[in-house]
């Protein structure tokens, strides 16, 4: 668990892609940042104060969320002076870089002076269990896509924001580096042991009110080679009652692996539900997630409306139309 | 890899059972061991000629191999007196426990000073890659199971021995610990971190002559929740050819699962050839392996045949029957 609020580190970010995750933290969890901190020749915004340490602590800030990405991972002297002086003002670390905070000596001697924390996100801090398959209480949704990098997470965080907006008890899940970094905790699944992924998605999503909904962040895809092994333990260990398929129309191939294309949406969906439905007997698929970025206002609504009338479920992308009707179609399961 | 031939270390093995992985050298690897060593008490034998650390040293061997399993997987001061007087000869030690040779800090001491190997079979110690789907050259079966623990190693271990019978060119690639030290290398893949799952198999199993068969060792089973995702990675990473499933009839629920009921065979073969089909399109049910060692000689027989003729594909017990029939039929594919 990290501690909120935050100060956001910028760096040096040549772009404003650099600072992917300072700004999901900004666009997702708004109350979890007092401020941004930026270097000489910082080419981003999140759009926060820009404060200086000083200023941050006196507006409450907890841990310094290192929210922009290097090229190479790699943390930089010109980084360091400021890590070094906010550690000793006694702030935390947060960090998802490849570089680990506790890799750097001068990081860890700084942090012990007064007891600090540093935060890597990437790699797990907790032994976790093998799973059980134990029934648990509560309801839980995940996110599964026809390929990686398609809109999961944003989907995840759009159906928490529209649960909460009417009412329903909801937790997002983060599975990944930055779904981590902008609610504070979460599993890093990818950087689990083989044997503790199932168990490690047990322990992230454990009883709860029967009312309540955990939104599971996805990884990967039971399509794509190189991760799938990531997506199943999710599906098992998550034993989803819901599952929201997500697709991106215009890719040519899944990622990264130019000799293999996309299968369907529904051939997720068969698959995912079969697998499913070994740890959860009752699970439905609720709705589908189309991330319709590189096609116009009008093609985007036309997409939707022939994939809802081709497949029977409500159809949105949740940055253009909300998550709505993805809420609704869950509240009535 | 783990330098050949072994001596095969029984310690004071309570019974038969624990010597189970010297068994399997012994078995399917008789000339990589030139004797056993036994301690005062040892209920275990394996039926080599027992000699002492000169006598195996003498007869050229290059590894004392922990061939038992102990119970809580400690290493006791027994046994240390025995593996440090070992490691002053020259002999190399491979072990499978879970108390890692490398960290006991006598052993790593003794093993320093000739400059011996501590082979920890349990853990990798190679950075595998991320999978990249590349077609390889060269054939590859992998078993799957209804379940975990069902007979998938004895299953590829007797399809390797029957293929080289007929002459065929096979590999076993072990996966799990007792296979890598039947074998000598292979890897651990319940202890590879999520992301390289898939990789670790392709490393293992890499471009070959087109007539040349990798016996890829299963693990899991795509219905056990708590170890699905490495069986999907073993799939999606092996492209296999071809896929032999495995299956043992009176098993009343899934391993560990009380709650889990097991698929039937052709459920697991359905699914596992829908998901092999994303790697290698090409790829084909071969046969399927029972494990019958809880029935008579006749039920065993009426099983099979029943299998057999429900599924239209050769069905034997390995150890009953041979794996004959499994071999002819990859030779045929």
């Amino acid at each position: 668990m990290i501690e909120t609020p935050y100060l956001l580190f910028l760096g040096d970010a040549p772009d404003q892609l650099a600072a992917k995750v300072a700004q999901g933290i900004k666009d997702w969890r708004p109350e979890n940042a007092v401020g941004q901190f930026r270097l000489a020749g910082c080419a981003a915004t999140v759009g926060l104060k820009d404060m200086t340490l000083a200023e941050a602590k006196a507006a409450g800030a907890k841990t310094l969320v290192i929210g922009v990405a290097n090229r190479g991972g790699t943390i930089s002297q010109a980084w360091k002076e400021v890590l070094i002086e906010a550690l000793g003002m006694g702030f935390d670390l947060a960090s998802g870089l490849h570089n680990l905070l506790g890799d750097e000596g001068d990081l860890v001697a700084a942090s012990q002076v007064n007891g600090q924390t540093l935060h890597d996100v990437r790699v797990p801090n907790v032994q976790y269990p093998i799973a059980d398959g134990t029934k648990r209480r509560g309801k839980r949704v995940l996110a599964v896509g026809t390929d990686c990098s398609i809109g999961k997470m944003y989907t995840a965080l759009a159906l928490d924001a529209a649960m909460q907006k009417r009412g329903m008890k909801s937790t997002f899940r983060a599975t990944g580096q930055t779904g981590i970094l902008i609610t504070g905790s979460g599993v890093p699944l990818d950087a689990v042991i083989a044997d503790f992924m199932a168990g490690a998605v047990e322990y992230l999503t454990p009883d709860n009110d029967d009312d309540h909904w955990d939104i599971i962040e996805g990884q990967g895809s039971l399509f794509h080679v190189s991760y799938s092994g990531v997506t199943l333990a999710l599906i098992h260990g998550g034993q989803p009652d819901a599952l929201i398929l997500c697709h991106e129309p215009t890719r040519k191939h899944m990622r990264g692996l130019p000799g293999y294309g996309l299968p369907t949406i529904g051939q997720v969906g068969e698959l995912a539900l079969t697998l499913a439905r070994v740890a959860n007997a009752q699970c439905q698929i609720a709705g589908i997630s189309i991330n319709t970025q590189h096609l116009s206002a009008q093609e985007a609504q036309a997409y939707c409306e022939k994939i809802e009338a081709e497949y029977g479920l409500p159809t949105v992308d949740p940055y253009r139309h909300g998550a709505e009707r993805l809420a609704e179609a869950l509240e009535k399961l």
